[in-house]
């Protein structure tokens, strides 16, 4: 009998190999339910020490889980044969800081001296919610995570400079505060919320018009509930125009061998 | 030397005796930074059991962290020397579950069958918060904590029914964030708070008319926010209508030689 971690790093390899072979090229949310999942951004080594400076710099909205070796496109201490040109179900390429095309693989634009880093991720978190009975509005409704760029500056690191993106989430104040609680143990998945309520505190004008992701909904005696969020560093990278930069597309991330809750600090 | 505990000690021990000599008659919220503070409720030992079960019900409004033998009025494993009867700075005396007087001292109205309750007190975490630069606005005001009456039921036990009584706190969304986590290390002292936000929604029609301590400045861009309060017991008191009940005053404490760190669980 396979054991449970067995029966989940089969089904890991086994999406990897789906995205590589562009049977899946949708979001990730909710797949593989216990593996953690990762934000991507790839650039040349040149740019890479500034960059991992932004990540130590923004911990919350930033959190390294792995950067690779100069030129190397697997990532061994997150998972068995990744391979960061195939294994996003989409990629998003900045040339110069402006997004010049989306694509499902990198492979004839990886260079040698490329550098790629993974961030943790907010759905790291969502399967303790879930768990605890706080399913998030996202995982219920089946679509992806609202995300919205706000006024909450980020530390600058050399050329990297701008604003944090947030994942959204309502819940009653009751819920909200036992979110919290569950959230704070996960600190490389961005942790506790940043914000909770009025979203004009944070520069956000409009709950159903994300600037990532999809709309949902919320009900009477909710409160928006806001995370920091992976994406804030493409925002970053527009700022920052390096002359190419690679990152996964809002919602469809690397997914790894590693346990959710080998992210949890207690 | 004197270690900073044996300090602790003599001024607990110091203040109890001004409280039993009637020297100090007022609130003791900031008093002894560091020593726990605790709810009193005494009763009638045919009374005790069922309200026993009530604080199991309820551990959250209720959370015990002493009881005494039948007809003893000290407290050994809260303090050294402590008298129940005199070491309270004012006492509410309810009779049928009507509050008919309130005194300084309960020497000649104390019974043989009385057993004394002492119940954890939010006190206890506003030192951790003051120390995280969180300092609750009650103590910047150098006034008693806003209490409420809310709409939130208890569980009943026996004879003891009633709504849940709060404190309440206003910080700003991202300091409520970080208050949760700090309080959650508390739960004999209430833990995380029941509710931020609305008022109404838990039954609050006023926040600038609290039914027991004083009101405090709310400013803009702050919620309130709700933790539950160890004058819950009251409220099932004037319920279930005990012969007699002797209970401290709001924000009146028993002060304890117990340090307020050793309630945290983390």
């Amino acid at each position: 009998m396979k054991s449970a971690l067995s029966t989940l790093l089969q089904q890991t390899a086994d999406l990897r190999q789906a995205i590589r072979h562009k049977s899946h090229t949708g979001v990730t949310s909710g797949l593989v339910q216990g593996a953690m999942q990762g934000n991507v951004v790839i650039l040349p080594a040149d740019w890479a020490n500034e960059f991992l400076l932004f990540c130590q710099k923004n911990p919350v909205s930033c959190p390294l889980i792995g950067v690779s070796e100069v030129g190397r496109y697997d990532m061994p201490e997150l998972g068995h044969d990744i391979d960061m040109r195939h294994d996003i179900p989409e990629y998003y390429v900045y040339r110069d800081g402006v997004k010049v095309e989306s694509r499902s693989d990198i492979e004839d634009i990886w260079q040698d001296d490329m550098v790629a880093f993974v961030l943790g991720c907010s759905f790291s978190f969502e399967n303790a919610l879930s768990q605890a009975g706080l399913t998030p509005r996202n995982v219920e409704e089946a679509v992806n995570v609202s995300m919205f760029e706000t006024n909450i500056e980020t530390v600058p690191a050399g050329r990297f400079f701008g604003n944090t993106v947030v994942t959204m989430r309502p819940y009653t104040p009751k819920d909200a505060i036992r979110a919290i609680q569950i959230t704070t143990r996960f600190p490389k998945a961005h942790g506790a919320p940043l914000h909770f309520g009025s979203p004009q505190d944070i520069g956000i004008s409009d709950l159903s018009k994300p600037d990532y992701g999809d709309a949902v909904t919320i009900n009477d005696k909710e409160v928006p509930v806001f995370w920091a969020c992976g994406v804030t560093p493409q925002v970053a990278i527009r700022n920052a125009k390096p002359p190419i930069c690679i990152t996964h597309a809002p919602g469809k991330m690397l997914v790894t061998d590693i346990l959710d809750t080998a992210l949890a600090v207690l």
